[in-house]
């Protein structure tokens, strides 16, 4: 595995091989953890920093989890459309990318598993599986972080639990996000009362980037906002529950749509598959915004072309960002060039018969 | 010839069969008469207008002109589609559309000559062409002035000249109207000022439909104001000269646009296209001003499909308006089924191979 090559394919996690849902297209499950004794990476020195980082690369790659098939990557080393393309796979928070002294990353085939070394705390480990499955996510998380920690000691409190250079992560240290498509809500106008809904009861809603980003596309991210005072598996039976009652509510909104504004839904479609398959220039945005709607055209059964797929619409979500269109142009391109660019790869996408 | 089949040709005053010009679509010459001693439409009672009808309708079918191949039609007899279909097509005003007792029409298959009995006059007589002709217009325009007046006397009077009801016609009674493309103006943004200057030169600028109508799809007309004071021919090398210098401006406008904004124009393009090859729903006003945008394409020879041609583009802009809807399903649409039948022409129209 190199990174030179990353941008031509998909991460497992949004693999299409068996489809489970419409509306959720993944699960997430982040770790937070600092080793014992060492000052938080906002506080730490450079020195601090590469010490902190060595202990932690040296014990993932001997742990039995990470010795095989990890990729390992200095964020501070890599050329700036490199680090953009690792956070247009979520494999890095957009603050990693910044790229400060002995920031590091470690991920696995598939980019299921993702470490963070530097970053907010010490280390955060990822787990991203397609679909809902928190669960799983966080039985995979819990390996690898038992792997680790045969290693390293991690910081902790016996009243607290976790330290974290934030307070909102202390304790478990975990958060557990679900990225969800809510088109239909969107649509139908109900989506500003889910979201305000979920918000009181005490989760938070954000954008596909996470903290601080807006959503496009339709698509948000549902996570906790409590880190303290309950149980993991409490904190992830609370986010999947929010879950299955917002996507509840997106399956009746797209029901209600059929009926009453089938037409209407049917062009939408239609003119995202003209747009893609005619424009000249295609912003980051509407690409986004038109993909959801083709979505949303192949999860009701409006979609009778072979030429449209789950896969195509992963493909073009991931591939016609910024850093991966750079790397396919194989040079850097100005934001014009970017939207020319991006209209060709989507149309020669769309226009292919079938498959990938 | 017949009403029943109008709807399926085109007139031949937008023939495409030898391009003259990119800017100018039509011309168009009509004279405002009235009989002697008859009162005007607007104060004649019923059995007046029945006399001014009859006179003329007896008059045109006796000369040398009009006795063979007009249809003769009773606006006021005719269902409220067929008389909307009439003013789609240009053959009649929308004020003569709603139908007055003893409203007639007379119109030359081809439909370059149209004959409009009491409306605001008793008599306008109307030359429509193709291209810049006013000149060619109003020669038959004449001829067919001379050879009704050989029947009939109408109202004139030494010191202005033909009278008419309103007196803004009397005079010449011309109206000559020129129909002119003007998309990169409004894309560039010159428009307004353009227009400006035309009204300050004292000529008018209106909408596709004539008074009180806006400009949809980059369509203006241009027309003389005054019809007293000056000779037939002084009106119509003014308006003319004012056609002949805005197209200019229009012309160079494509030019600076080419240079400098060729992607945006493509992009345009090509989303006009996949539009009307895919979308479910579209609206008149949308319909003309996309039609608009692949005009330019074709003129600029930015589009190399044969699939678009000017033949396609006049039968898209005169068949999908409503009456002509109407006509080709057969039976009354309500305005949501409208749209969706002018998205099933369009699709139709714009997919074919070739030809009309």
């Amino acid at each position: 595995m190199q990174i030179e090559t990353l941008h031509k394919k998909i991460g497992d996690w949004l693999s299409d091989s068996r489809k489970e849902s419409d509306t959720v297209l993944s699960s997430r499950i982040r770790l937070a953890r600092n080793l014992d004794r060492k000052p938080f990476c906002h506080w730490a020195s450079s020195s601090q920093r590469k010490e902190i980082y060595n202990e932690l690369v040296g014990a993932l790659k001997s742990s039995d989890f990470c010795s095989k098939g990890m990729l390992f990557l200095r964020i501070d080393e890599l050329p700036k459309v490199d680090r953009m393309l690792l956070v247009e796979r979520y494999l890095i928070s957009i603050e990693h990318s910044h790229g400060k002294v002995y920031s590091g990353l470690a991920f696995s085939e598939g980019e299921i598993i993702s470490l963070m070394i530097n970053e907010e705390d010490h280390l955060r480990m990822q787990v991203l599986y397609p679909y809902l499955r928190l669960h799983e996510a966080f039985g995979l998380s819990q390996e690898l972080e038992m792997s680790v920690s045969k290693k390293v000691k991690f910081a902790a409190n016996r009243e607290f639990g976790f330290l974290t250079s934030c307070p909102t992560n202390v304790g478990t240290g975990l958060r557990a996000s679900v990225m969800v498509h809510l088109p239909a809500l969107v649509i139908d106008g109900q989506i500003g009362q889910i979201l305000q809904a979920v918000n009181k009861l005490g989760l938070a809603v954000r954008g596909i980037f996470g903290e601080g980003t807006q959503s496009i596309g339709s698509i948000f991210q549902i996570s906790n906002q409590v880190t303290l005072g309950k149980t993991e598996e409490e904190i992830i039976i609370d986010v999947e529950k929010m879950v299955k009652e917002v996507t509840g509510y997106e399956q009746k909104a797209r029901e209600k749509i059929v009926k009453s504004r089938k037409i209407e839904i049917e062009d939408k479609i239609g003119r995202a598959y003209g747009v893609f398959t005619n424009a000249k220039v295609l912003s980051s945005k509407e690409t986004i915004d038109l993909l959801s709607i083709l979505k949303l055209g192949i999860d009701l059964g409006l979609l009778r072309s072979g030429k449209i797929t789950d896969d195509k619409i992963n493909a073009a979500r991931i591939q016609t960002q910024p850093a991966h269109l750079q790397k396919f142009a194989g040079k850097e391109l100005t934001y014009p060039e970017r939207d020319a660019y991006r209209a060709k790869v989507l149309k020669d996408i769309f226009s292919r018969k079938r498959g990938k």
